[in-house]
Parts: structure tokens; sequence; C-alpha cells
């Protein structure tokens, strides 16, 4: 089996007014769809980020695919290194990995890992998970990514279907939703949107209403070291993990050292190269994985061992994403077997889709693991064409949360630490 | 592909008496032959230790395997831990990693992996390399192995034919003999055996005879860590990298703050367990990893990855083996890009061979990878047949250098440190 030929294409995904540290989410997210075709006819799947630097190295990349074996995936780290080669990466939010420069070639290598898995997966017949070593569980649990967030984008005629959440008993409301409809078992808020203590005033309300659920809050690096101290102290017995409270190595450790709960981030170690310093300094206790820039799903199952080694918890962080990225999310998930928290999804918050059969389903807040061969969902081509379309009609083509939140604060500054 | 049917065939090799710190290498060394029938008719093979306890681990998994899918690794990983429930292993040499409890599980899930990967290569019809990932060099580089040692076995009726090698003088032409049969561009010498004076004048004159030969010296943890500081000052300059000079985390650290070479392990850091703390303590530079006792091909991997994050060194261990061992060590090495120094392997030291088509050759000190399905080697029935009755014709059924050097001298203790 040889690739042939690769189409990358970008997307424009609708996406609510969902606010954070640094603003708030613009009306579209970006996403790009990889398709790669083999020699013998199949096409091997996978969804990415769409902004420019994502797009551009994935250009650069597919240009040396043709003639690769998909399961030579050495020779695809080799070639996605060439591709890179030189690339100037643009700047760009801290939320955005895609803007990251260190993260380029692993955000590139992962695209196209995913779809050779794909590939490999159909050529066998078995799932990816299968591919990967196995499933050692048949269905994922996510948890329920609450977010504080405006009723509808600003300059829109109607309220969203998901309502306004800017105070904590709206929070619950939303979480009480978000269980309902989907079956959640955790509940994970996204913080550093208001001053803590309206964020520990909304956690210990959903603790109030969900005793049994796991809660996290993330401040996304917005407090400083002792505004996290102090909140930490206050949501004792409440969360079962606070995550990313301060930026930094040093900082973060000295949070860890002075609070009992467990910190977990996706900003601090973000990648192979953060884990010597971050594991010298103690700075975190659980990592959320994400193969989309941690280098990809065997990659992903590298950082598991490496959690299991250094005694390290293991979950898994989303953003804004369509059903291949799901359905990759869950194969890689069932194939770690100490990958045991409740993975987080921003699915829920996504309207559109681009499989077909339309959005995927939870039940009972996990996602049942494809048993399809490879990633087990195919392209839906006239939502492919329409959400491509929506992209080709966007103003903005980089994620930038800071210039949205503008429009409704001209002084917003989007700086951190915000508390 | 489901497995049907397990094999696991014991058989005796015969092995030079050769020295090291614990003592002399018995006639015999014992290896096992493990041939894992799939329902489709394919056959995987895989080799690794022959002594009671690895037996008696790979005879308990053996039982639970049947139905298992080839690629469900994970799965393979749960049923070693089940047949492996409760086994007593017996005490043994620190010599013979199937002696050692805490690797039962990882050299009985290796054995089936390596015969699970055959299986997964035969069926892809792709190399054991390119199910890993794809060969990142299509020739892999070993060191000559050198060793002190007799002329003959105790009681033989006549010389072996390697000779005596009990001076550095001989050592040198023992070195000479190998390299100019094998090729190999580095030269490794098992220390231990006499006063590190000798040692330090046959790697000397080793130096003087091969000046761009790397060099590396491996007193098998029989220094202590004065000793060990003392030889390293002597031998700068000389050495690649010391290997095992003492053993302990800590004594291994106190000698690496000591000297400027690099200090390799195969002693101190044998699992990825060993690993947070060896590396939290600075205690070795180099590790040599061993597919058949770190937990198979893919957890050999995951170390590369390890020691790529952490900035170790990555080489490869042996013991006694034949061609399945030898052709499974070259496709792992080749699929690892950062394994970057030549392995060991006492493969020159055999003569007998239970692959068909007889003993492998090296081509100026590499192995090439093989490029036919799976591992890319079938068996001689004849000779494993043969090899079988040699093992059922032992004595001894388990290694015991100590012991059998006490043939040679009543009073040998086999003590650590020895100096």
């Amino acid at each position: 089996m040889k690739i042939e030929k690769i189409t990358v294409t970008p997307i424009a995904i609708q996406d609510p007014p969902l606010l954070n540290v640094l603003g708030i989410h613009q009306p579209y997210a970006l996403r790009s769809i990889i398709e790669v075709t083999a020699d013998n006819g199949l096409v091997g799947l996978a969804e990415t980020y769409g902004d420019s630097n994502t797009l551009n190295g994935l250009n650069r990349v597919s240009e040396l695919l043709a003639g690769l074996d998909p399961f030579c995936l050495n020779d695809l780290e080799a070639r996605v290194e060439r591709g890179l080669a030189g690339m100037k990466v643009k700047d760009g939010s801290i939320l955005a990995p895609g803007t990251i420069p260190e993260r380029a070639k692993a955000i590139a290598f992962a695209a196209y890992e995913t779809a050779c898995l794909d590939l490999q997966g159909k050529l066998l017949g078995l799932p990816v998970a299968e591919v990967l070593g196995g499933r050692v569980r048949d269905a994922v649990p996510f948890s329920a990514y609450l977010f504080y967030k405006k009723a509808r984008h600003i300059g829109a005629a109607h309220d969203d279907p998901y309502g306004a959440a800017e105070t904590p008993e709206a929070v619950v409301r939303q979480a009480k939703a978000f269980v309902a409809e989907y079956g959640f078992k955790s509940l994970k808020l996204k913080g550093g949107v208001y001053e803590p203590a309206v964020e520990i005033e909304t956690m210990r309300q959903l603790k109030k209403a969900f005793p049994d659920h796991p809660l996290r809050l993330d401040p996304n690096g917005g407090w400083t070291v002792k505004t996290a101290i102090a909140a930490a102290h206050e949501l004792e017995g409440v969360l079962e993990y606070l995550e990313d409270p301060v930026l930094g190595f040093a900082e973060s450790a000295d949070v860890a050292h002075s609070i009992s709960m467990p910190i977990a981030t996706n900003m601090v170690v973000v990648s192979f190269q953060d884990l010597a310093e971050s594991v010298r300094h103690g700075s975190v206790q659980v990592i959320l994985s994400d193969h989309h820039y941690w280098g990809g799903m065997r990659a992903t199952q590298a950082l598991a061992k490496i959690c299991s080694i250094w005694k390290l918890g293991l979950s898994m962080h989303s953003n804004s994403h369509l059903g291949i990225s799901l359905v990759a999310m869950a194969h890689v998930a069932a194939a770690c077997t100490n990958l045991t928290y409740a993975c987080d999804t921003h699915y829920p918050w996504q309207q559109d889709e681009v499989i077909a059969g339309g959005k995927l389903k939870f039940i009972d807040g996990a996602l049942p693991v494809p048993t399809k061969p490879g990633l087990g969902v195919d392209l839906d081509r006239d939502a492919l064409t329409r959400l491509h379309r929506q992209y080709l009609a966007c103003e903005d083509l980089d994620r930038d949360d800071v210039k949205e939140m503008r429009k409704y604060d001209p002084n917003w500054k989007g700086a951190l630490p915000r508390f």
C-alpha cells in the first residue's frame, strides 16, 4: 500500500460565544479535513486545526508523501521534517496550538499519522484502537465541558440554542442540560473568566447539584500563584483536579507544593521536550494528552507510558472539533491502559458535522469506540463542501479570541495572569 | 487472525567458557523457541531465555492465548498478567534475566509480542521493522563482544575454536580475529574478571591496535565506587562508555558525577520502574535496551522515546542467543531513530543455529535488516529437534556461572563487588 494523493480541505464550523481567559470564541472555529488516498483505493481520514500555520504545514508536507507506505511512520516523520524545514510560523494565540512554532511538526505528523492509521486499519479490517494494540475499554468516558458564555455572538440576530451562562446559577443549568442530554459523569468548567470568587462559587453550586460527579476547573493559566493557592484551598474537597491555574514550570510547582489537589495541564507541559523539566520541578500531576499536538496517537501512547512511570495522571485535552477528531480521540484513549480520567471534548458545542450519519452519540457520557475498520467513520461530501464554503466566507483565518472580545470591550487586553 | 496453538521448545546451545564477574559460562546456554500458530496457518516465531522460571512463565501464559488476535497486544498483556499471577520465581543469577522476579511479566510478554509481530508482518507482507513504524537504517551495526576466556571447558577433551584469552595480548588477538571475520567497528570487553590494572592495560592495548574503533568496558557491577572512579580516570580518552562499573542508583551516580565518560547500564536500570529514580540521581547516561526483558519491541521504542526526552544514550544488551533473537534485535534497532550505538551481541560465540540456512552473516560489522515479511527467518526443524535433545541432556536447567567456576576454584565466591 502506497500513498498516491493527499487532499487537505480547510473548513469552518459554527462555534458559540464561549468565554475564556483570553476573550471569547469567534463565530467560526477552523479545522482541516485530510484525505489520504492509497494506490489500492483506500482513503485514510484525519481532522486537525485549520489555522493558516497548520494549513501551511500540511500543504508543504503533502507534496512529499506520494509513494510513502502508510505503515512507515518513521519515514513519514522524516518527510514532515523535510517539508517543514525553514517554515516560518506566524505568532498567534496560546489557545490555538497551530500557532506555536514548536508544535508545527508534531501537528503535521499527527494529522498524517491519523490518516495512515485509518488506512492501516482499513487494510487490516481492524479498528484503529486494535492497530494501536487493542482497546482496553469499549467506550471512552468524556466530561461535560462547561463554559461561561454570552447568549449570542455580537451582531447576531438571535440567541443561540445554548443560551447565556454568565452566573453560577446559569452554569448549573447548563450542566444539568448537558448531563440530561449526554449522560456525562464528570464536569469541567472553563474558568479564568470572572473573579475567582465567582468561579469558586460556581464550582460549589455544581458540587451541590452534582455531589457524585468529579469536578474540574480550568483557569487557563489566568491566575497568579497567590490567587491559585488561595482558590485551591477554598476548593478543597470540591475538585478532582485544578487545571493550569498558572503558567510556568516553577510557578506551577509552587502552587502544586502548597495545595493538596492535583494540578492538570495542557499549557505548562505541551510536548515531550517539556516533560524532563516539569518532572524535575514537580510542576504538574496530571497531563492532558492530545494526539493533535503531541505528535499523534502512537506518541500519545508513549506519553501514557511515561505518565505511568513517573506516576502522573493522564487525561485528554480538546479544542473545538468534529467527529473525525472525536473518534480518533476515542480510539487512542481506548488503547491507553492508564487513560482513566474522562476526556475533555467541545463536541456538544458544535452543531456542524462532516461525517456521514451526522453527530455521534454519547451513551451515559461515553463514546462507544467504533468497531468498523480504521477510524470507523466516513466523510459526508456535501457537508464537507458546505463547511469549506463556510471557511471561504470567513474573514479571520486564524483564531483570535482577544480580537473577538474587543468587539464587546474595546479596552480588552487579553493579558495573563488576569487575577 | 486468531491464535490457535502455542509451542514452546526449550533448547540448549553450545557456549564457550567465557569469563565474567560471577564466574564462567557453562558448556550450554539455555534458550526457548516459541511458535505461535494462527487460524490462517501463519506461524509467528520468537526466541527468549530458556531457564526454568522463563519456561514456567511461558507455559502458564500459553494456555491463555487461544483466540487472541495477534494485533491486540494490550489483551496479550492482560493475559500475561493473569497467567503469571501468583507464580513463584526461583532466585537466581543477576546475569540471568529470567531469574529476576520483577522481570517475569516483561519477559513472557516480550516473547509472545515478538511472535505476534512476526504474525502481523507475515499477514501484512511487511517486515517487522515496518510493522514497528519503518526502518530508519537498512543494517544495524553490532560491536565485537570480547571476553577473557579459558581455552576449553573443564573436562573437555579439546580446546574450542576460539582459544584461550587470559592476557591483554590474547584479547587483542581475539579482537583482530573478530574484526577480520565480521568487520565490527566497535569493540566491547566483558570486564570484572581480573584486577582493574589488567583490564585497563587490555583496553589500552585494544586502543593501540584499533585507534578508530569506539571501545567499551563492562565490569558488570564488579567494582567499588572508588575503583570505578580511579579506573575511569585512567581510561580517559580510551572508552566511548564505561558499562555498569558499580551497582546501585546512588553508587552509579557517585561515579558518574566524578568522571567525564558516560556510564552505560543493563544492571542499574533494567525496567521502566527504574527510570524515574535513576533520572533523579543522574545514575547513568546510556541505557542498554533489550526487548527480551524490557517488555518487547514496542516497549523498546517507548524506552527510545524516553531516552531522547531525558537526553540519555541508547544502546542494546545481549545474552547468548541464536538467529531469531538476532533478527528481532535488528528489526527493533532499525525502527528506533536514536539507537545510534552499535548493539551488543554474543552471536559470534554460538556455533549452533536454529534457523533455516544457518548462521546469519554480518557485513562490515552490521546485520542487514531482513526484508522478508515478519522477522524474515524460518525454523530449521531438524536443528530444533537436535538442540532440544541437547537441552534434555543438560544437567543444569538454570544458568549458574558461579557454580561452574567452582569447578575450577572450589573457594570461588562470586560475590560483588570484586575489586
